[in-house]
């Protein structure tokens, strides 16, 4: 049995064999081995760096009194930096899962995206996170930037979460019962410390005493960045950092505490990371200065081929992102196309695919050469060239030398623009076909982009994910490429734990499936076909289903996770099936990407579908995921009991223990305020006007007992763990404590839509109470002048926005509230719990939502004159959003062009602030009187209200002649200033008839076909 | 190369080998790795630990900005806690050097007295310092007490030092230059750091937040005791501690803080300690409770011897302290001949030997079995015992029966007091010897007692170091010795290295010559000629000697710190002789227990004998030692030399930013009222009465020039580093600054005695200034109410106190000087520092002074009625001590007893108050009339003054008659009261002669011979 003190020996180990200097875990209270000095000091500036040490990392919000099988108040960490990253970093982390005794050929290990940012260390990287057989065992990130200074060489950062490793490879579940040293378990050795940090941190640490020592060593910090010396600034950064935590812990930290303490905070790692280099730099860096991989020599020759071949580049990278997985297929294909169009190289399909560690492209029937080509040169005028008997000046002598040719009689003729000059035709005999795809080759590989680029050892590149090697052939010849430090060859890497993990690609010809015999599937199609199909075999065997179609976001993301799927079923025990399916799938989708297996009615069965990659010891990967699952559902299933013994009331009164806002006072008050709006809004109020939305007598019983109950699923523990539950939880928690449906489902649905896109509230109330959240986050935060600033945004009043209008947009009994409306009355309710709400910051906010709709509607592809016209009418999004609709569809409609045309003439020339409104009388050219007759008829058509655009469109289209003639033959501005005033003022008159319709000025010109 | 990291990995493995769980370096700072709960708070309790673990130590106090070749802020620790006492930890330590790379048998390696005590922890336990080749490498200590808990069982603590371990395996002088890990150094990978924490410790720490941490910290460790949580406590109770520590680097705590804080810390551990233990019982105790080893089992036969033999019994120990190896081989002896004295075994000479590890006696000619010995025992009276008829009663029948007298008439008769008894003879055969020496030998194993004593892991005994193992021999025959767990053997030990370590001793009879040829030399008068001829030899070979009379105390324990003395000579470099002789002695002698050689002059050489233990490569051994030294006198000779850039009266200055107490002000301060005593003592001042001590001229000009010196050298680097050289260095600086030789002498002498018993002042000016020293601490420190309490005495008053009786008894000149006098100079100084002196308090200080003497008096063997009857005496202690030498001298002469008789006769019959004098002509009578004529005659003989005992005994010796046989015819309380009244102020005239002498009723009766 190894035990757990044997693995850190054996990592040391290890990791000294590999150059690493052994530190120490750090004397003051870490976070996080990032934290210690030896990585976040030291990934700055460009000294090489590789270093070892375990940590003892101190997370009081994790304290649990020792109960909680997996969490805890510190938990170890072994910390490994590599600067620079060695190149190999994933090979050689691997191997030391083989120095802990982990047989690779065995498990199931993927390296799953995870990307880590901290906002206190002003820092972030990217990577993934480790699985061993679904159990997240170590980060892995290349460490772009910290302390806010981009990172120069990268840093490779391993971070083993050792207790997780134990209790995997000792199969115990509760982290006590792991055997740290012969005959001592964690429980036995630790058990105590866990108990009692646990109550010091959440129970018994005094607050106000740890809001001293937060503000002692900030100050502290600040004197030491002043001072020059940044070791004891980290070391003061650190001990604020460890306050603040606790005080956290302690509930005591409100939101806006948390921007400003985070904020100062990132100040004070920023400085010191600063100082830090600055003052290696001033010590002439002691452990020298990284040098670069050296580029790669360009190909000196290229191999020529005699007819048309397939051509085939293979671009490896470490685990791509599943997301960028597809992405990065297209972008290759586009930029191959491009960069081939550029060259005279003829060629034909290109076909591109990828998996987490590569993207392919194929292209078909590849010319030998490109075509020889003919370029004229054009040389001096005619007259210049030859004198008067026809002898060549020295300026024709001049350029048939530059040019090459010998004979200036042998020179050409050309005219340009009525003039004659001579010519010189050179040809081009083209290039061979390996030398243009060199060339096409490396240009797209050093133009790899994604949404998020990072930097490697590579001296020039940046991707989402290192790229590693090339593989580039032209039927059975090399293709040589050079990138940046890069060399193409003919090799590809399979498997890193294949035999042999890096074969020879004869030929581009054959590659797919040689790949597949290796275990490669590049077609992301057929993986996803393997995966579907393995899975359904799977579930069948357990008499259930998976739900493809419903599933299919995660299938195609489990699709983009690996290389050669291997579906694995797995179960879960029978009495977990007593928790809300959503409960279960959520955490077997979000945390686990397993595809939850079903009946026929579709209710859930206690089995699981895992995707491994390749082929592994499935008994040991299925119990593996098991574990984990298991695991999980052990967490929920404390929850779920013991927040059921809690009724909803008590929940709702718990709230006042969550901080939200220091001026706006707990979670309860928020809560109360959202209850406020949303029964101002709708319910009737004998003192006042109706209520803006009208509901049903069972509606309005809904909310009224909704309303009081809203978000008390934020105080449950279900929620506090996993917060992507809040909403699905308040239903479940609502019905089983005898909550009639509907007002479950309200409560509910008040956490919807959760992001951008996402599903909006099914029920009216839910609806109201989910538009009154985002009031009131809206109105609470702007009214105190939180409003989101640059990339910051803590409160998410973008998605708050977003979320607002997409709630107006889908339920038409909401159109009478517009968003100043419910700005009021999210104000009102404020002011009533004595928030001083200015006016202004109501109507700032009511922009902010306005705006965000307006970049909504433009990222959705809508016209931008479109959205400009429609933009006056966004207070009533739904408004705006059919307008909208209509108008992307009467914009081709030659008579709407024409009304738009003739309603903007009228507004170019009526001054703003024209009176409408005209005597017929004085209207006596027969134009004028066509046009008074036909805005009569028009407003007829119309009748009273505001029509939509469809029907102004329809119905005032016959104004557009009218109008034209009107224009073509009066002069408005005739020196008889009544006449020139009852002309305006019919105009007028037709545009206070348009403007409510539409911003027709926005609209500009419209083109009809 | 052995790297730094490489060793610590070597060590983890060696001790994780044996059993020891591996734990983490603590995430808060500490000062040692003691303080790491895993040692301070494991060892409480009966559950066995077993741990390992480097610990990074913080010492503000010892940062020196990385410059500094040997001192750090923060140095590596190795931490190993074996609990209980493995009963071999020497050995299994020894194993730990080999896993490093030592050659035990090419180095010097020695276990040297180190006991070690935490104030701040309430801990202490007894053990070593480990020299390699001179080298403190390793702490080794019995834990015996920690939190104010006695340990049971007692832990076995390592502590290596792992900087210094480098250095000497690295052979490199700096720490910088150790290879930390393959191809970085220590500086390259922590000279910042050094440096800059170094900053922060000494310069830049700002003082009043660090107070605030303190009280903050130390706040919520007192709330975490009371919420009975020691963890949380115990992390506490660190950060308080090394706040402290960061104050006392930036000079911000004084003598008193000191005391305060610390006394605050203790009581914090005290509660931790005793709150981790009751937890750790509540919890059941979950690593089990140690169960001490099996007691011996008890002899169970005796042999038999048939003639006189040799006795051996040998007590082998764990290097006993240099002190404890002669007194306990007197003890040993002592126990012996009063254990055998209370049997009937006959036996030659007792004869005892020790070395460091073992306690010997050789006991000759002891016969082989008691001698047979008849007991007679009384029955009843004969009268009772036989009736008329000469017929045994029931009474004698039943006495024979008890006795085993079959027949009563054989009963014998025996005679008491008149009265005749029947009797019973019996007789005891007597013991075997070896059956007698196995209870003698078990009895005086039992009861060895040191002056400090400690435990191990046997269950019973207690000395002032382990006892490993027994050997009994009478002759050839095994002595069987049962003591505890101990049981006897024919075995010894010989060096640990040795090939074969172990021996077998055939016989007592050449026990000695057999350990002498495995090299170890029980006598210590062999040991220390060997020692004193070898170590003359090798300075022959340089050109010098050693002085064995001056070095006696030296070499008398460097005989007791090895059992076969090896002298190796060493050299240092040539320019360190620039440095005072006393610096570079007191640095060999006291840190490195080193012979100096000088030259026939006396004058230092560059040369030093250390003397080794056993047989090593006295090369390597050599250049250990000459390492050692000179890094030591590297430190030193950079002091020196940055000294004398700095003038005394500038050093002088800088005495104000040394804290002394905070009511009394700084070190300046002191200074300034030491001058001001000095000065008020002897120097002449116009305004008032003549000084109390009269000076010479040039006295007079030395004492107003060293005044305002007083103590300057306190603020050199050097004494700041070497304290024990306060004084010296002032001397020094003082010449060289070009100061006449006396001054330079008087501040020399200010620091005189440096303890009780040590050298005194050899100038009258450096007397005085000595004693203003002296009497500035006392009346200072009884002023504001800091006198001594218990066994606490921060400020070393009792010392003062001893210093001062010390000079004052010394220097006749001195004698005016009274304490009560000296201390209104002090006083006097005091209230002109606004200090506020109640005069009480001077009273209490002049009693406690006076109290040390009297308790110093009795301790060198003085008559406890002596001391009584010269304490009145003893404002002037030089007055006291002639009485005192006197009265030694007088109390055996019969003539003084008589006198002294007769003095206590009137004394007795005087009432207190009485006043002297009388009228001549009232006393008619010739017993009164001749005692008045004695008196007058006595009088007139002695003159004016106070005259000596010895004066008085001779000159008043005539009274003793007149004054018995006034008493013997004379009536004192006649009727006639004047007549009364003549006769008690005659017995009072006489009482007031004899009083100032001495305090003759508490002399008590004399009994001449």
């Amino acid at each position: 049995m190894l035990t757990m003190q044997d693995a850190l020996l054996a990592l040391t180990r290890y990791w000294a064999d590999r150059g690493c200097l052994l530190a120490q875990p750090f004397n003051t209270e870490v976070g996080a081995g990032t934290m210690n000095p030896a990585t976040v000091l030291r990934v700055l500036g460009p000294e090489p760096w590789r270093v070892a040490y375990p940590e003892p990392s101190v997370r009081p919000d994790d304290a649990r009194y020792g109960e909680n099988p997996n969490r805890l108040q510190t938990h170890t960490q072994y910390q490994v930096i590599l600067k620079p990253d060695p190149g190999d970093p994933q090979e050689q982390y691997l191997g030391s899962l083989e120095a802990l005794g982990i047989d690779l050929a065995a498990h199931d290990i993927r390296f799953v995206e995870d990307n880590w940012a901290s906002p206190a260390l002003g820092a972030w990287g990217l990577g993934w996170e480790v699985w061993l057989d679904g159990l997240e065992i170590t980060q892995f990130t290349y460490f772009q930037q910290s302390g806010g200074q981009a990172l120069d060489p990268v840093s490779v950062e391993i971070t083993y979460g050792i207790e997780r490793i134990m209790m995997a490879l000792q199969r115990v579940s509760h982290f006590k019962d792991i055997t740290y040293a012969p005959g001592i378990s964690y429980g036995e050795a630790f058990g105590q410390a866990e108990y009692e940090m646990s109550r010091y941190y959440l129970d018994d640490a005094d607050v106000d005493t740890t809001r001293e020592l937060f503000e002692a060593h900030a100050a502290e910090a600040r004197r030491m960045i002043d001072a020059g010396l940044p070791v004891p600034a980290h070391y003061q950064v650190l001990k604020c950092s460890h306050d603040f935590n606790i005080l956290d812990a302690r509930g005591a930290v409100s939101t806006t505490e948390r921007a400003t303490a985070f904020g100062r905070m990132r100040a004070l790692a920023r400085d010191t990371a600063r100082l830090w280099a600055q003052r290696r730099a001033e010590l002439g860096h002691p452990l020298g200065v990284t040098q670069p991989p050296p580029q790669a020599p360009p190909p000196a020759a290229f191999a020529e081929v005699d007819g048309a071949r397939t051509a085939l580049l293979e671009i490896g990278t470490e685990e791509l992102p599943a997301a960028e997985v597809t992405r990065a297929a297209q972008a290759l294909g586009t930029a191959l196309a491009a960069q081939l169009d550029a060259t005279r190289l003829g060629h034909g399909r290109i076909e591109t695919f990828a998996t987490p560690r590569r993207i392919v492209a194929l292209i078909d029937a590849v010319a030998p050469r490109e075509p020889a080509a003919q370029t004229t040169v054009r040389g001096p005028r005619l007259g210049v060239a030859f004198d008067a008997h026809g002898a060549p000046t020295r300026a024709a002598l001049g350029f048939a030398r530059a040019q090459g040719v010998d004979d200036p009689a042998a020179l050409g003729r050309v005219s340009a623009d009525g003039v004659d000059y001579v010519a010189a035709v050179r040809t081009d005999p083209g290039r061979g076909a390996v030398e243009v795809l060199s060339e096409v080759f490396a240009r797209v590989v050093a133009e790899l982009r994604a949404d998020v680029n990072m930097r490697w050892n590579d001296p020039a590149l940046s991707y989402v994910r290192p790229v590693r090697w090339l593989l580039a052939l032209l039927g059975d010849t090399t293709v040589p490429v050079a990138v940046s430090a890069l060399a193409s060859g003919r090799t590809t890497r399979v498997r890193r734990t294949a035999e042999v993990p890096v074969i020879e690609v004869g030929q581009a010809d054959g590659y797919p499936e040689l790949l597949a015999a290796h275990g490669v599937i590049i077609d992301p199609a057929a993986r996803r076909e393997q995966i579907v199909a393995g899975a359904r075999a799977l579930a069948a065997g357990a008499g259930g289903t998976v739900d493809a179609v419903g599933e299919a976001a995660l299938i195609d993301e489990v699709t983009n996770l690996v290389e050669q799927p291997e579906p694995v079923l797995g179960g879960f025990e029978q009495r977990y099936l007593e928790l809300p399916a959503e409960v279960l799938t959520t955490v077997m989708r979000k945390h686990q990407r397993y595809l939850p297996v079903r009946d026929a009615a579709g209710r859930l069965l206690p089995h699981f579908v895992a995707v491994a990659n390749g082929p592994c010891d499935r008994d040991v990967v299925r119990a593996g995921n098991e574990a984990v699952l298991g695991a999980r559902y052990e967490d929920a299933a404390f929850f779920w009991r013991a927040d059921l013994q809690t009724p909803p009331e008590i929940m709702r009164q718990r709230l006042d223990q969550l901080a939200f806002e220091r001026r706006l006072g707990s979670m309860a008050d928020r809560a109360t305020r959202i209850g406020g709006i949303a029964r101002a809004l709708a319910a009737p109020d004998r003192t006042t006007r109706p209520p803006l939305v009208a509901l049903s007598d069972d509606d309005q019983r809904t909310l009224e007992r909704a309303a009081p109950l809203a978000k008390f699923d934020l105080a449950s523990q279900m929620v506090i763990e996993l917060t992507s539950l809040a909403g699905i939880m308040a239903g479940e928690y609502a019905a089983r404590s005898g909550e009639p449906v509907p007002v479950a489902r309200a409560l509910s649905d008040l956490e919807l839509p959760r992001s951008a896109g996402g599903a909006l509230p099914a029920t009216l109330p839910g609806a109201i109470l989910a538009l009154a959240d985002r009031l009131d986050l809206l109105a609470g935060l702007f009214a105190v002048g939180a409003n989101p600033t640059g990339s910051s945004d803590p409160f998410g009043l973008r998605r708050a926005a977003l979320g607002a209008t997409a709630i107006l947009r889908a339920w038409p009994a909401l159109v009478p509230v517009t968003l100043s409306a419910g700005l009021a009355a999210a104000a009102a309710q404020l002011r009533g719990h004595c928030v001083d709400v200015p006016d202004a910051t109501m109507a700032q906010a009511r922009e902010f939502v306005v705006r965000r709709l307006e970049q909504q509607l433009l990222d959705a592809g809508a016209d931008h004159r479109h959205v400009a016209a429609v933009l006056p009418l966004a207070d009533a999004p739904a408004v705006a959003d059919q307008t909208l609709a209509e108008l992307a569809k009467l914009a081709d409609r030659p008579d709407f062009a024409d009304l738009a045309a003739a309603l903007q003439r009228v507004r170019r020339i009526v001054p703003p602030g024209t009176p409408a409104g005209y005597d017929p009388e004085r209207l006596a050219e027969p134009a004028e009187a066509d046009l008074a007759r036909a805005l009569e008829r028009v407003r007829a058509a119309l009748g009273p209200g505001r029509p939509s655009l469809g029907e102004f469109a329809d119905k005032a289209a016959p104004l557009a002649g009218p109008v034209n003639a009107f224009f073509d033959t009066i002069l408005v501005m005739t020196d008889d200033p009544g006449l020139r005033e009852a002309r305006l003022g019919l105009l007028a008159s037709i545009e206070d008839l348009a403007a409510p319709v539409l911003d027709w000025a926005a609209l500009g010109p419209l083109r009809p076909r």
